[in-house]
Parts: structure tokens; sequence; C-alpha cells
């Protein structure tokens, strides 16, 4: 694939992301009767079947990142270039904004809002920076020995994350920025996002330097 | 396969499909106490594994298309002949309206019913366009790169998108005008289906031309 | 294995079949308060998950049918011999009947009891024949094309009929007769159990016609 | 692996374990409303998809048994060394109490806690029996036949077996000494967790004799 043919596949696959993402939130939050837990079951199950697939979709297009934590963690540990990561994190961000504009479309809500949802304290960081670290930790890892299980790993991972951390596991930089701009059920506050930004890559670093000997090694040459 | 055996296998997988999507309906209706949010849990879950089931057991049979706009775009793509899609698809509407019958006849309701279920307006009809889109990309790109991922991805891709859809994604011409015929959860008023309908191929033809390149390559013998 | 090493298998994989299958019942019916339809996803999504792991345990023991109409029909393509099958239809209904008994002990209630919970009717009947073929269709066609898949598809299914069946798919002859020795969400008048029997013997005896020659086929040895 | 990065591995795993099932049931508990079904609902489904994931990360690490009572079977019957056991088992009650202290911290609740939520009687008793019975039977008989679909029959396993056992299935002494510390929904107190470890012991020997027969076979050399 060219690095143009990349930067589209992960700009639709994280388009398509946050289409699953805040579409299923403002569905779940509408039929749910007012009961927060059976939306954020639906929720978790829309987002983790929606992100298996995609990944089995945008795996073979771009790597299907759909992340900015984990293109910078590959460019980290020298498995991908500098520039390949840029391009990736800017297609990642531009593509998760544009899927928050498709799942107002839909639901027929203002294209773009700003989120009043406030997701703030030391617990919901930790929580974030919890979340994230799994995830490097799945993508670290599983690709190597079991690269057919990835797409169900990360699939399986997000949607158990979303109950077991205090922050409902956003765990990505494009996904954070992007959620800012809708005020429905998966909103933050633009006012939280550099607090869960930086955990996120926290967390992405702790998991490179624990989980980064057990990934896939990176051939002399591409160093 | 002969055509009279895959138009067999296509006439009695979407028959079966239309007993999950309908009779889950019904049964979920009957049980939530009212709450929607969990009727479309229960109808979803079922459908979506049902339909990873059924594609595993009329994969081998028919290809498992169960659904006219993914025939039209593999003809369209030179993938089948024009006269087995037309096939397939007759099957299709045929298999999907037996299936509306026996789900019905399950549930001692009238074998027959016009639905009163209004399902309309831009934001749905972006919805199904959005829906159709993402399923053909699954089903243009997966089998080519894993195979023996499809059936999952399909079942997973369609209960996430009952969900993150304002339209709950019906994302197939056949199941749409089959769910005309029931006046139950899951169906739709039969002025609502064109637009339905429209949607879906517009979606389709869409993801064509985006994924096409992604797919498994037609011989040139076949086109 | 010797055909009481494949008897053993069967009673207790059955067995654990029926502790989930009624455990889970009483759990859910217990925790759900009143709502019907959330103990029906619990216990569904329990007996699917728990039935497709006790494939993969009693697959390479038994061939884990823990099913009579499953070894009738394998009997009756000529895949095995009348009295294997016959052993194992006894071994299922000792094991099942077992089975309920552990999980009444679990539960602190009475070991055995009879079922009031009325299940009858033609549309019940003809949900049992549906949800029997389709699970004889999966028993039949995966196996051959995709062995990896079959605990899953098996597992996949009945959570699915467990909600698209009016009966709520016993689709068992062996389940059925324990599940009318449990007073219990799961139970079933033991009136009821003949129509129940029969009707399931009709479903699998049509899966038989119409997918036995996409099975795994028979060497002419064993005919 | 050196032994002591197998202890790490084992450390950390439990410990995302832990995090993963007070964290959910925290979660679960708050946003239910008081409808503990659902609650149990989303903690089980969390903890299955949970557990396959960590299995996928730590199965290359440090063979992912997160278990005292895996180690001491497998100990037992030869596979690793009395020495080994004894590390992992420590490593995991480690772990496990500081996967409690993260997941308090995430919800920003006291680091630990004494639970007084009480699980006593005979018949919680023989849940723990029954379930870590079955989880041995997976972990010896599928890793042999089927080691691609082990992670995800022990993640579903445990997802079943939260409903169909009587105690919601703790079938892990590490698990249930660490959960003693916490006040929460998924808490046990201190005085019920001795019966509990002691039915566990006795369940995973039972499997131990039905079902390492059939386990992958253990070098002369190793034993």
């Amino acid at each position: 694939m060219t690095l143009g043919q990349r930067a589209l596949g992960e700009g639709l696959g994280t388009a398509f992301l946050l289409a699953v993402v805040v579409g299923s939130g403002i569905m779940a939050d509408r039929l749910s009767g007012g009961n927060v837990g059976l939306a954020l079951l639906a929720n978790s199950l829309a987002t983790g079947a929606g992100l298996a697939t995609l990944v089995l979709v945008f795996g073979p297009i771009s790597g299907a990142h759909l992340n900015p934590a984990v293109s910078l963690a590959e460019a980290a540990r020298g498995a991908i270039r500098g520039i390949d990561a840029a391009v990736a994190c800017a297609s990642q961000i531009a593509g998760g904004i544009a899927g928050v504009i498709v799942a107002h479309a839909m639901f027929e809500a203002p294209l773009l809002s700003v989120s009043t949802h406030e997701r703030s304290g030391t617990g919901q960081a930790l929580g974030e920076a919890v979340a994230t670290f799994g995830l490097l930790a799945v993508v670290l890892v599983v690709p190597r020995h079991r690269p057919d299980a990835t797409p169900f790993a990360i699939g399986a991972y997000i949607a158990s994350a979303y109950w077991f951390t205090s922050s409902t596991s956003f765990a990505n930089p494009a996904v954070t920025i992007a959620r800012a701009l809708t005020d429905t059920f998966a909103g933050i506050r633009p006012v939280d996002v550099p607090m869960f930004v930086v955990a996120q890559l926290v967390g992405a670093g702790l998991a490179l330097l624990v989980f980064g000997r057990f990934a896939t090694p990176v051939p002399q040459a591409a160093r």
C-alpha cells in the first residue's frame, strides 16, 4: 500500500469507529429508559463487536491502528517511520471527527456539538492509563503469537475495559478528541481532553517498556 | 453446486434469517416489559449469533449471500453471472417472506400482516446507506484475507450496526421487503421500503468503489 | 475411545449441560427482579457460552453429541452403529437427570421436583421442530467444512434459538426429559414432554433429508 | 522465559484479572440502578471477555495460569516443577491483591477494604467445586486438541459459570483471597474464604482424576 492509501484507510477506519461509538451511544441512551447500566452494556457490546470487524477490514489496508497511541508506539519501537506515524495520527484525528459528524447526521442531531459531559479526577486519569496500558499489551503481544486472534482480542478487550476502568476506556487520543465534539452519551468536555490524552500516552509508554520485548521483532534494516 | 441447489440454499438460508430476525423480535418484545433497549439488545445478539451460524451452514451450499445487495455487488464486479444474481435475488425475497410466515406460525400470530411501524426520514436513509456500506466492506475484504473469520465478522458487524445506525441496520433489500409483512417489533411500513432499498443500493455501490480493489480477484475468464 | 469411555463422556457432558441450563435459569430468575427478558438474556448467553465450551471439552472424548437427536441422526445416516447411538441416548438421559440434581444441590433446592411450567400448543411444537432442524443443519454441515468453528457455531446457534423460537429451543430430547424434573425457570411439565420430543425428532429427520448430503461422507465400510 | 519472567507474568496477569473482576463489579453496581441481574450480566461479560484477552497476552509470557488451582494441578501431573508452582502461586496471590488496589484507585475508593459480603453454605461450596472442576476440564483437555481455541474457551466458560453456579464461580484461590479485600460488589467475607478455597482444590483434584488422561502428555524426562 502507498502512504496515501494507508492514510485513507486509517481515516476511513477511524471515522467508522467513531460512528460506532457515538452512534451506538445515542441509540442506547434513547432506548434504555434512563437505565445507564443497560445503555453502557449495549454501547460496549456494539463497540467491541464493531471494532473487531473494523480491524478485520482495515488490517490488510492500513494495518488498522485507528489510534494515535498505537501508531506512536509502533514508531517508538522502530516498526514504522516517524513520518508514517505522523500521517496516521492526522488521518485518525480527521477521520474521527468525520465519524462524529456521520453519527450525528444519522440521528438527525446538530452535526457537531461541544460536549458538557464531565470526565475528570485522578481516578479517571488512572483509568485511562490502565486502559491504554492493557490495549497496548494486546496490540504488542498478540499479533506475534496469535495474529488470527488479534481482531477479536482487541474487540473483546475494549468491550471489557468499558466496564473495568472508571473512565469507560477511551484509550485512544483520536477518539478522545472526536468525542469532545458530541454532546451525547459518549461525549467528554474539551477541558477534560488533555488529561485523558496524557494519561493514555503514559499508559502506552509503560506498555512499550514492559511488553515491547514480546512484540514482533523489527528487522534490523527497518530500525 | 447446480444453479437450482444454490437457489434453494439462498432461499432456505434467507428464510431462516428472517425467522431469526422476526422471531427474536417478537420474543424480545413480549418479554422485555416495555423496555425497548432490552428488547433490541436481545434482538441484536440473537440476530448476530444466528447470522454467523447461517453463513457457516449455507456458505458451502450457496455462498451464503442471503442478501440481494451482496449478490448484485458480486455480479457488478464480475465474480458471478448476472443470471446467477437474478436467481439469487428472487430466492432471497421469496425465502425471506417464507421465513416471516414461519416466525408468525411459531408465535401463533396471523401468518402475514402489514407493518405499521414507521421508519422514515433522511437520518434513517443515511443510516441504511452507512449500514450497507459497512456490510459490503466486510463482505468484500474479509473473505480474501481471513476467510475463516468471515462468518463471525458478518455476525458481529450486524449486531453492532443494530445499535450504531439510526435505522437499526436492515442493510438487505430482501430482509426489508419481508419485514414489511410483519406488524411486530421488527416490522417496517411498506411505504418506507423503497427509500430503505435505494439507500442500501447506494451504500453497496459506494462500498464497491472503495473496497472492490481489496476483494478476492476475479479470474479473467470469469469476467 | 472404548464404548464405555464414550458413554461416560456423553453422560458427564450432558450432566454439565443441564447444570448450565437449569443453574443459570435459577440464578437469572432470582436476580432479574421479575424481568423475564433480562432473565432469558442471561440464561441464553450462559447456555450458549457453556455449550460451546462443553463441545470443545467432550468432542475429543465422546464426540460431544450431548443430544439423542444428534446420536440418532448419526446412526440413521450410517456414521455410527445403532448400539452406539442407543448407549449414547441412555447416557445422555441419565446424565441430564444427574445434572438437574447437581444444579438443585448447588442452589439448595429440593434435588428433584416436577415442573409445573406449561409449554404447549402447535406454535411451540413448530418452534421445537424449527429449532432442531436448524441445530441438525449446523451439526451436519459445519464439521465437514469448518471443524474448527463447530463448537462456536453450536453455542451461537442455541443462544440465538432461545430467542427466535417460541419454545426457547430445547432441541434435545434428553434436555427435555431432564427439565421436566425441575420446577424452576427452565422447567417443562411432564405432560408437555412427548409433543416436544416428537417435534424434535421430526425436525431432525427433515434436516437429515435436506442437509445429509452436505455432511462428512461416511466410509462405505462403516455403512 | 526465566523463572523470574514467568513470576512477573503471572503476577501482572493476575493483577489485571482482579482489576477486571473488581473494577467491572464496581461499575456495574453503580450503573445498574439496583438491578443485580443486570449488574451480574455486565460483570460476567466483562470478566469473560477480559479473561480471554489476558490468556492471549500472558500465554506466551508465563503460560497464563493466573490461578493457583491450575498451577498446582500442572505440578501434580508432573507438567511443571513444584518450585515453579510455588512461585507462580505466590505471584498470583500478590498480583491479585495489587489488582484490587488498582481497581479501588481507579474508582477512588479506599485502596483496601475488608469485604462484608457473605458467601457461605454447602450449596455455594458445591458451586465452587463444580466451577473449578469444569474450569480444570477446560484447562486440561482443550490445549491438547484445540490450542487456538483455549483462550476463548476459558473466557466463555467463566462467563457462563458466573450464572450456572450458586457461588458465581470464583474457581481460583488467588482471586478468592484478593476479593476478600474489597467491600464492593465482587467481595467475599474473609471468614468465607477457607471453605471456597478447599472446595476449589477438591474440584481441581477431581478434574485431574477424570480429565488428566486427556491432557497434553508430559514427556517422561520431565516427570
